[in-house]
């Protein structure tokens, strides 16, 4: 089985049932972020997959997550990869591009074709750097919204997204009531708690403490240099936390990766470490690590409510839900998800909740997962159905 | 309450029972570690308290974890601050030297008065950096043995340590089975499986790929500089992980430090994070990098067994046995401990097993604890009463 991000792996002989498929880019005049900067323009990259039915009603918003991207599904005519949720999206799967029309937008402050830190300041003709301003999960979704505008697509049948890309739906649900019909956020949670900010915060000092961050000037650095070796050990922080316990024990146990080699610091050398070099160093070939910094601070910050009472954000919601959670995720463990359902249901929101028991932690969403393909499927299926059949004739 | 390693505390006015203690150095000679390399002599630093019973029968060694040091209790001279485990040794306490004859000594490989990377080699009059030997958790116990003989204590009435020290524990019981009575081995485990080989090995590349690093010979760095950075990611990484979430959660939740300054590249500046800043400085201040490196592959490298079969290596053992291990702990869950008691049990051998519901994580051993403090005593002091009735008169 392919574990994890299907971007970072060596997949030898992958097949897609998209064969290779594009993203493409929008440029969206005039936006501003919560903090008051305005972007004369920005650029939002994305990617559609399947058929926009005549009534336009068949959207559905895939947000993706940390360290994804735009390329959701097919491979990559770039890197000769699959998009990150492959497993998951394409003709007949849980996401069924054979009905419906399916977009997924790098977000704001990324480094895949969206504007970010990366991006050139027109201002300056230099990359921003840290002149970017902070952004939020609210401006993601509401660049996103400014892109669905863009693509006249006013209506939303489902967003989704798992992790950070959860919080996005969340947001489209409370931020945009009147576009969304159904939302279903993944393995996610309503505000990081403290262990959570406190693994974000040791892959930000990671970047910061290299020294070729310099500031986050990096992009001039004359000999090329970033400040990669921050970024690699801020991914493999991140990327034991996706795990769960019963993955690597499973996949690597104590197995050595090699007999011990003259040059050794030591003599024995953990299969588990090599894959976490391994991980590493392609994240590092792929990210930005200013864009890191952005977008993991960008979650930290993230509440839900956001100092408004609950009645105040949920009223006007009219979305229905589904909210997945996985038992052996103990990075946004099954208790945030029940908090979250908790809340919706207060306010006589419709939510079907489920807890899966793939041991395969945090990273359960983006593997080979029939359980939870199943459970994607079926709810969006009968909810478009009945959507059809009761609503929208 | 405190909570985690005391010596990286701030504690203002901390008032420790046995007020200000002293640690001393043994030199010992002709000491050859199991890879094959053969010192001239080594030095261990020590800490005695209480005072030695005529029958010699009263002495328990205390083996500490990787941050640990000789210093246990008391304050120490140099730095004012408690030694590690001023909660749970000293007078009227778990470990209660009004009755027990105390001794701590600091790991070979350690950097706190024993010999270890940072010494200087006497062949070449520079530090040993990389060119010191692997250790192995076997060549620690190998080496308190000698310091044992040096100090005339021929018999152990009790072993115990969490953690690293909790290793130690295990190896005395099987590898000197005429000198051990009982045996405590706290919030350990027979052999480190993958997730906690892969976080020690996110904190050893931290270090690695820090330029001050400089494979290691940074002692000899012109301007003094040392793979600080890397270090202070290391001890972030490890830190997390000896906390629960619960921990963070109570200790932390979503707090902010400090409002927003002009100079903050993003406007929150969350409590947990500032906690991690000065846990990361002030490990830096009194660790070496090399020494992390070493003590954090010897751990890595562990196997209770070791190839052997369990009836080898436990026929000989005639140490009694109180496992413990904290529910919360998820670094060492007590399902490592579980394993390790039915190990033994099947050879056997008397063991009391309690998993404490302590919910502070696996720093539960470290911090006030009066369960955990009542289940130590009251196990010491019944089986050193028995003895005193049954055996040794």
């Amino acid at each position: 089985m392919l574990e994890g991000d299907l971007q970072d792996q060596v997949l030898g002989e992958y097949h897609s049932d998209l064969g290779v498929t594009h993203s493409q880019v929008a440029t969206l005049p005039g936006f501003a972020t919560e903090s008051g900067h305005e972007f004369k323009e920005i650029q939002i990259a994305y990617q559609t997959l399947g058929k926009l039915s005549l009534r336009r009603d068949n959207v559905i918003l895939v947000c993706h997550a940390l360290s994804g991207d735009a390329h959701m599904a097919g491979l990559n005519p770039a890197t000769h990869r699959p998009g990150w949720w492959d497993f998951h999206v394409g003709p007949g799967k849980a996401i069924d591009t054979d009905r419906f029309f399916v977009v997924c937008p790098n977000v704001l402050g990324g480094c895949s074709g969206s504007t970010g830190p990366s991006s050139l300041n027109p201002e300056t003709g230099r990359p921003f750097a840290t002149n970017f301003p902070p952004v939020t999960i609210r401006d993601m979704v509401r660049a996103q919204a400014a892109l669905l505008d863009h693509l006249k697509l006013p209506e939303i049948f489902a967003v989704t997204g798992g992790s950070m890309g959860g919080m996005q739906a969340l947001v489209w649900a409370t931020d945009y009531p009147e576009r969304v019909r159904t939302c279903v956020p993944i393995a996610t949670c309503t505000a990081h708690h403290a262990m959570q900010i406190a693994f974000n915060e040791i892959g930000r000092q990671a970047i910061l403490t290299d020294p070729n961050w310099r500031d986050g000037h990096y992009y001039d650095n004359p000999d090329g240099a970033r400040p990669a070796h921050g970024l690699a050990v801020a991914r493999m922080v991140g990327h034991v936390t996706y795990l769960s316990e019963y993955s690597l024990r499973a996949k690597f146990g104590r197995r050595l990766q090699r007999a011990a080699q003259p040059e050794d610091l030591f003599p024995d050398f953990f299969s588990v470490e090599s894959y976490l070099h391994h991980q590493g160093d392609s994240f590092v070939r792929r990210f930005d690590p200013n864009s890191y910094l952005y977008l993991t601070k960008a979650i930290d910050r993230f509440d839900f409510l956001a100092g408004r009472e609950a009645r105040e954000a949920l009223d006007k919601v009219r979305a229905r839900f589904l909210v997945i959670s996985f038992e052996s995720d103990w990075l946004y463990p099954p208790s945030q998800s029940r908090d979250l359902v908790r809340l919706l249901k207060r306010h006589n929101l419709a939510v079907t909740y489920l807890n899966l028991p793939t041991p395969y932690g945090h990273d359960s969403f983006l593997i080979h997962n029939p359980e939870f393909s199943r459970a994607l499927s079926h709810f969006l299926n009968q909810e478009y159905d009945s959507r059809a059949a009761n609503g929208a004739a």
